[in-house]
């Protein structure tokens, strides 16, 4: 839980922005979205729940915001990734790594974004929770294109075999997040196996074996990338 | 949506009972179970909300009975596809097929099974919603439990490459399941399409080739199975 803050720092606004979202992610990853208190984030923060409101007018609200930030966020490592490699499996297996070099607080916010992605559905008629779930919305839209328009260069370069690459990108995105549906931090499995495996695994839903058969030793590599 | 069912039939209590499962599974399949009005779902098999009580105690309750209905539905097909066959992957492969096999209501509940698997992590203090809450869960393990036997089964018989037999579990189920993330009937993609796709991607992740490489007309034979 983050260090409480003092309250009436008009001049650190947005850091205290960041402390609720940082807040609001913990609980919410924690103990789910549903079972979390708004008032325990604002007590987390050290702040009032009306001083609350004017940052997020709700608990959606803040959901809606920390679901868009994880996705923004997304697609600039998805972005800064594919745009600086040369050899495209290289690439891919870089990008899908990366969805594995998490801290435990970016672990907890991929829990809140898969577990709540039902929530995304629902038009709501606040304005602020409305613009806060589109932008949300939209940035899904974007890194699924993100993600079909490289696999399309993939296919058209010969590097993974051709399919139809709306369905291999859902395939690979379904399967890459389904992790976040079970894994927990602290288990026997490290996230590091996980990776290992899953990343593996992706790969092989795009048709490509792995550059080396071998087991773990062999696969590591894939962990040291810049 | 089901057709209206005349009010007060004490002797079928057990179809109106179906008849609330079915219309709550429609609703909650295409609105989204948080913005399905449990009034509606009333209205639908035409009986008063008091009497609707009696069926069950909430909406909530209503989506966890719906939950672990589905489950055991599909704890019982896997066991009569992987109960029959001889041929290892012929089996693996019919029983990935079965998943796709589905009526459109039964598309729909496979909808709220995969959007609201975040309410299940919720303890109740209702007795009745705790319970059902709790049979979702234990059928949820249990199925889990099922696909891990019958994976190490393969590894063992050498018919899949040996593995981490749960995370393969999950690396499958996680697959397949995120088809209801998305998948809307009545788009340009067919239920059928779908599912050849899928099928084979489940059976990449497993380490199995398809028996024939080549496009569409051979995979097609999966779906004759049985």
């Amino acid at each position: 839980m983050p260090a409480k803050i003092a309250e009436d720092r008009p001049a650190s606004s947005r850091s205290k922005r960041d402390a609720i979202l940082a807040a609001a992610t913990t609980y919410f990853g924690r103990e789910g979205y549903e079972d979390s208190k708004w008032a325990d984030v604002a007590k987390a923060v050290g702040i009032g729940s009306t001083a609350l409101y004017h940052y997020f007018e709700s608990k959606l609200h803040c959901l809606y915001v920390i679901m868009a930030d994880a996705l923004e966020g997304h697609i600039a490592d998805f972005e800064r990734i594919t745009g600086q490699g040369e050899d495209y499996i290289e690439t891919l297996t870089a990008v899908l790594r990366g969805g594995f070099d998490l801290t435990e607080q970016e672990v907890l916010r991929q829990r809140v974004l898969v577990a709540e992605q039902a929530l995304l559905a629902i038009h709501r008629t606040s304005q602020r929770e409305e613009e806060a779930r589109q932008r949300a919305r939209e940035r899904t839209r974007d890194l699924e294109f993100a993600w079909a328009t490289f696999l399309s260069r993939g296919m058209e370069q010969g590097a993974i075999p051709n399919a139809d690459a709306r369905l291999a990108t859902r395939a690979v995105l379904g399967l890459h997040n389904s992790v976040w549906h079970w894994y927990r931090p602290g288990g026997d499995l490290t996230l590091d196996k996980v990776g290992d495996f899953y990343v593996a695994r992706c790969l092989a839903v795009l048709g490509v074996s792995e550059p080396a058969p071998e087991p773990a030793p062999a696969r590591r590599r894939a962990k040291t990338k810049k």
